[in-house]
């Protein structure tokens, strides 16, 4: 899918066909986090790919606001190791990796920040990693729309020239 | 451009020719960051759309990392209102912003994070709001690579099912 379409389109899914995603999809999802340009090069992102089902749904039970991890075919658990810029650059690589996930025809949505202190001994991370986010991907268990999304109206959120003056 | 070919072959590019963009490439550019996802929906994020030559200039003399802001022809500064969730939020939408520019020959960079506030005054920027990014935007003014990029391998970031299990 071609990259504006992809992020025009892109959808927040919670639900998930009951299939396999190919390895191949994974491996390119997990490329398309780890390619991803940071501050000064530093990388400092983990990926934890988890495609064991008893796994899936310890962290579906731990996660508070991800219940739907436990039905989804994959997670991938975004941890950053230390650096001031982590949270931004890891969640550049996190949006990389879900519009690589949504062009290949797999949707996806970020669990985070809340609560994933639980479900760190059972992906083994350790103490001084912060794990920033969990992401289930699977197939969409319905059709999805066409991308409406709700969203401030542009003149709102870009301005030309100078702050406060609309962008048209 | 396909999406994973974007996200694989994009560059970090830093001079820039001196052709305009068109009209219709910044509205893409813009848009991708308007409709990117965020956390509650919250879209915390602001863009001020900088093609003014005198405004670049300013820039590019006023932001540490980024003199060549000034020989761009358009740069978008990123501001955040305020969430706690702004960083990450807003680096999603700069990276959708980068990475829609590149699939349209468009090349950019982040220059970010040390100095920012100087600037804010330029964009008429208010005090409570803060200035994450200003990224400049340019057709490359030399051929561009295809993408060779220096990464951890892959078994160094990417683990299965546990952290420090390497994912091949």
């Amino acid at each position: 899918m071609e990259t504006f379409e992809a992020i025009r389109t892109i959808l927040s899914v919670r639900a998930y066909r009951d299939t396999p995603i190919p390895d191949e999809t994974i491996h390119q999802i997990v490329e398309a986090g780890r390619l991803t340009a940071s501050s000064q090069n530093g990388q400092p992102w983990r990926f934890i790919v988890v495609r064991e089902p008893g796994t899936l749904r310890q962290l579906g039970a731990l996660a508070r606001s991800g219940p739907y991890i436990a039905q989804a075919p994959l997670a991938i658990a975004i941890a950053t190791v230390e650096s001031r810029f982590a949270v931004s650059d890891a969640s550049r690589a996190i949006q990389s990796m879900m519009l690589a996930a949504w062009s290949q025809g797999v949707a996806s949505n970020w669990v985070g920040f809340h609560g994933l202190d639980a479900a760190k001994p059972v992906l083994g991370i350790p103490t001084d990693v912060d794990l920033l986010a969990i992401v289930p991907f699977g197939y969409p268990a319905t059709p999805v729309g066409k991308g409406a999304k709700k969203r401030l109206p542009l003149g709102e959120v870009a301005f030309s020239e100078r702050y406060g003056q609309p962008y048209e």
